[in-house]
């Protein structure tokens, strides 16, 4: 079984989520041994969550899942990108579909694209 | 200025390397402040080299560098997107293309696509 070397990052490495339809990028969470092995035999991207501190399976409080389709591993074994289906259309918690959903072009910030739901009626 | 909140990763942030034509995820790179603001003025991606802990202009030994076309940055400000141009083609100090050229389907390795060029002629 390969996995990601996950003493390089003290325990956890930076998972790139991709669209696999569009190739947008969506989001970067993070994974310990235990969400990579969840995430790997469950087919749903789960992460660890650096500010609860706990694993944290994506979509379960909104419902808006990402169903891994294919997953890549760098050339030194430290960073995962994986390739998913977003259910719910939005992997942000703001509603927007990628969470870099805000350009910087010479210092000032411009927002790309309106968010697919309202965040208030996804989390209650 | 819009800056990365770099306190997050104790001065260092993830930053994803996109190439803006095909979409393709090339690499993912650390930046520090100083790694940050020489893009910025540059263009050409800079990142912060945490083996050699330094500042590393993407390409400095190969002439593959990235020109930045776009900087998105994420919803809690402690990643960053940088979409690129690849100069020579390749990202990766293999000669792939993108440094995630391995495919793992079920904990088994697939090499996917060809060595855009022979590391040995590039790095000498």
């Amino acid at each position: 079984m390969v996995e990601p070397d996950f003493k390089k990052g003290n325990g956890l490495i930076p998972v790139i989520v991709q669209d696999d339809k569009t190739g947008d990028v969506l989001m970067l969470a993070y994974m310990n041994q235990e969400a990579w092995r969840k995430t790997q035999e469950t087919g749903n991207a789960t992460f660890w969550s650096r500010s609860r501190d706990s694993l944290w399976l994506k979509g379960e409080t909104s419902g808006h899942v990402q169903v891994v389709k294919s997953t890549f591993i760098d050339c030194d074994d430290d960073t995962v990108l994986l390739r998913v289906e977003q259910i719910g259309g939005a992997a942000c918690h703001t509603g927007h579909r990628s969470c870099f959903y805000r350009m910087i072009t010479n210092g000032a910030v411009e927002v790309i694209g309106q968010p697919v739901f309202n965040p208030e009626d996804v989390y209650k």
